[in-house]
């Protein structure tokens, strides 16, 4: 008898269904629906047919009060700006809400508003809020009403930093971050940026430095630090489906040493299942993490210029959307965070 | 407490590889010993990092005997050649022998050993396996000492066209499958042929007319046809990681129609969890079997031609060979054949 | 001083875009007007930057007439359909056209009209046509007034087979083509099939046993053999930019030998420069004809079936489309049929 | 009547062969001799098959002083530690060499030496050497008798950069360079790195604050700045097999506009033919640059936090190795730049 029931709304992008294929596979949760516009009405294997033979779930409508009313917990994978209007007190009360997208990250409403270029319509629900990035924010996680799944590159990143800016080992202002993502990291809506001709055999960035995830990352290490951080973050457009290698660059305070970095990240992670510190000598890579939940992250030290350099791998649809969305249902209810998670990537694919 | 010992010869080959992943999350089995010659003593997690916070295992000594006493089951993932050189009929009493390679999938001896250019030197074994098709000879899989697991290219041919030539419903004579393997299929060892840059963004056949799956494809189809089979067998490399698809030509008898084809399939295929028949109209792409066991299979007429075109797909280190070696591991000891094979396949990746 | 005017009618499509670059390499080539209805007045270089610092020109509007007046010949890379509706006999008159698309190609109106669901408004100037096939058609190209530029996959398969068709070598009941295409030959048009997720990684057929190069393929064996030839065609989508294999059966009639075969191929093609005929056991592979005119052609025979097996490869924006044109321009010109075309493939790209 | 004879050591690595191509296209040059050791006496076509109708050239000894007697240029693609083992005074008199290696381009002997773990036996040459960046060095390139061919890294980030550290528009100190590289810029070689299934659909840093062409970068930045600079730069293979894409990052000195620094960019390079200057808000990627000797750059600031974010992309075969070197052999021979190199880049590939 499994304990949990579960709703998906926006099952068909890619990040939804992949939380699809990791709750069917989760022994203590019972989908009960799965909710798309596009694609209302229709079987779930004929918009992804690698789940024939698992399921014969129907795409239905989104009426979130219903719903809350029904299952334990709402997983929510839609742009942007859709779910802060839907979203009530009420809903909140019926069932938890895991918000993959970006509505609720964000605590300071202007500079939501300034890089999102809308209006929030319920910001007043921030204080049911708590940002999911397990790891940093486990106890709180625990009793929040909604949490708001961190974004890919901010998982990357934040992970990838926070040691060392907790430990106040680095120069806060010198933080750069060159982030490397696959091609799922765009979604599934067709456009000439992701057509596979125009993106194959190709490398470029994007959005440099006007990317949505910066004010998240810096929010995040602002409170690591408990000083406001400002940093530089450049995403780029790998031709790969899958993965995000973030590349974080940053001045080492006066007298750091390889060996305090290191007892950092230890102090920190040594004993976060998903989180893999890699040993001296060793950089993560985006084959190792894919289909599963880890990050892993290593480092080095350029010492003719003083300078950390730390790496940070993990599978954005997993870690960086769905397998956290898990992670955190499983803090939500107690079970074992690992639950449903804990399996090897698969390679090579 | 889990049920079944298990161990693994060459377990740091991709086909080894993807049988130690798909253990280790089987429910039912304890992977007791992993080997490797290349990498004796070296912690798995140092070869495949994927697994790392997942096992500790160390590559041990492949010594078959002395194995044989303290596991239930032994999968071999060997290049041919190397187990029939090995194994004995003491062995095969001690424990069962899943072999992935090819020593003993060939039931004519004179057909092996011109094929395979080498002496077969213990092929008085033979008598102990069974051919490891699991949706066709699953009842004799049963008693089986030694499953000889198909290979990938033979399972995505033999499934794909078995019920037309069971039933009688094509000319033998006019068989033909142009075959498209990702370049998993060719191993871990590095060559100029699997070189990165001359590999990526290139399209080609190879071993044309001369591939040694091609005398295994026709030992089942002639069983099956029950009449001697000759066909043609073309294997192309494709840029991709994984995934097989089998393009299978044949003439139709006169009279046969679209509903006799389609009757053949639903006849000895509809209750099989593992294989997937497509509605019309649709046919196998490997994205939708990558991760996972089954092989779809669709097919077309050619009215102008009379010509029917089967399309199966399927993953070549799972259903291929790692999936199906489980999938027989399953059957030799009384459980589910689904048992830790029964998630739907990750994509995109 | 260039001796040829030149327009590019439909300059913004992939072939389209092929050709200006041979165009703007062509010693004897001004390129006097590039047309585009998407991107009308605008600069060539912010749609494709590759031609940044190579040219300054503007996307102009396709008035036929009026070009047809200014211009030595007209290409014309456009969806089928549209040329057909607007050439006429004046247009003719004024200058050569060498039409990249399908509106030309069929000799028989019912068959293009069936094949491609459409009626054909101006079939009375198929007199005025000569099929653009160089290697086959050379002498009656030099006289056309509108060359209808071969497909991608008819290219490839007809001159596959040419030689053993015409020399009444195979069995032409028993053609079967398996053709693998990269994703350029799907066009710049934007789709969820050729979203870089849904097609990396991934190998399918599509249009089975209804491909509209199917009949081109039969029209011209069928006047290569003297004889009314069908025959079973399917293409694939292969995960790269560019390339087209196509693997093509049939059986061998009654004693014909390799020796045969192989004077068949040299009779005809040994002394084509675009043809170039591997040796025993070598086969072709797209990544040697990337960016060249060339065509590579291998065989084997499958002695055991008594079955030919030929390999075609060339690539598909090139010998496949654009470069062809550009030899059927030099053959209409006079010029030497290498002109601007006699440079080797680059690799590795 | 050609003008230049040529010979290529090293014919058969990826930058040698895209040399040969490069070679036998241009107008001037007369390739009389290509070399290979591993595949001495054989075909080209052999190894390059598509070289095939295109040369008949055999690959022969690479007897330096011989060859120095029968050409006016070698150019030399070996592994580093080799050609300095070989050159001689007398030979460097007989004939010009470009020297697509390592051993010449560090003015420094001990940072030679550390860097590449390696004795010097020949520095005193070094005073006949150019370090051959065309568009910095022009002048002094004009009379070196070792032409210095930069690195494809190196080429990239030093251009990427050159201008706003010669104008002084940022602080030095603060230079990162991260770096992403297609697989062809690893070789021809086989190894694990570059197996297809261990690098394909991956994205991994290597060599992390120690590539060997962290010095290069560091004397060509040094020399424009007119101070010692250290930097830090880290390399990162790429899925794809052509390009570089370098993001490159700096703090702006005080009071510097974005207009500073697009002036800094046209003063430097608004002339240069092969450097293209993308228009605000608009970023290089590989794909533009592909087969072309074109290097395009485009910034950006990011206000937030006072930095210059700089993007470089080129062909690391062409600008980034064969195509400068024949830049630089059009510069030693008195011809235009242009010769030879001025075509659009081929695209998609």
């Amino acid at each position: 008898m499994k304990s949990i029931k579960a709703a998906v709304i926006g099952a068909t992008g890619y990040a939804g269904q992949e939380l699809v294929r990791l709750l069917y596979n989760h022994p203590e949760v019972d989908v009960k629906v799965i909710t798309s516009k596009s694609y209302l009405g229709e079987n779930y294997t004929d918009i992804y047919s690698n789940f024939s033979h698992i399921t014969e779930d129907i795409l239905q409508d989104d009426d979130l009060e219903k719903i809350s009313k029904e299952v334990d917990v709402i997983f929510v994978a839609l742009p942007h700006g859709i779910l802060s209007k839907k979203v009530t007190k009420e809903i909140l009360n019926n069932c938890k809400i895991i918000d993959l997208g970006a509505d609720f990250r964000i605590e300071d409403k202007d500079v939501y508003e300034k890089w999102y270029a809308t209006e929030h319509i319920s910001f007043e629900l921030m204080e049911e809020v708590v940002y999911g990035l397990c790891e940093v924010h486990r106890d709180k996680i625990k009793n929040a009403k909604l949490v708001a799944n961190p974004g890919c590159y901010t998982t990357t990143s934040i992970l990838s930093l926070y040691p060392v800016v907790k430990e106040n080992l680095i120069d806060t202002n010198t933080i750069t971050i060159d982030a490397k993502s696959g091609v799922t990291g765009a979604g599934r809506g067709v456009s000439l940026n992701t057509h596979y001709c125009e993106t194959n055999e190709n490398m470029k960035a994007y959005k440099v430095a006007s990317h949505r995830h910066t004010p998240e990352i810096e929010q995040e290490l602002s409170k690591a630090g408990n000083k406001d951080i400002k940093l530089t973050f450049t995403p780029h457009l790998t031709p790969m489906n899958r993965g995000i290698l973030a590349t974080c660059y940053a001045n080492l305070k006066a007298g750091v040493t390889y060996e305090d970095v290191k007892q950092a990240y230890e102090k920190h992670f040594k004993d976060e299942y998903f989180v893999r510190l890699m040993k001296k000598g060793n950089f993560p890579e985006t084959k190792w993490v894919k289909g599963s939940n880890f990050i892993d992250i290593g480092f080095e030290i350029d010492e003719r210029c003083n300078k950390l350099i730390v790496l940070g791998a993990l599978d954005n649809l997993v870690k960086g959307a769905a397998g956290q969305a898990v992670q955190n249902m499983n803090i939500l209810f107690g079970l074992d965070e690992r639950c449903g998670l804990n399996t090897a990537g698969i390679f090579p694919v």
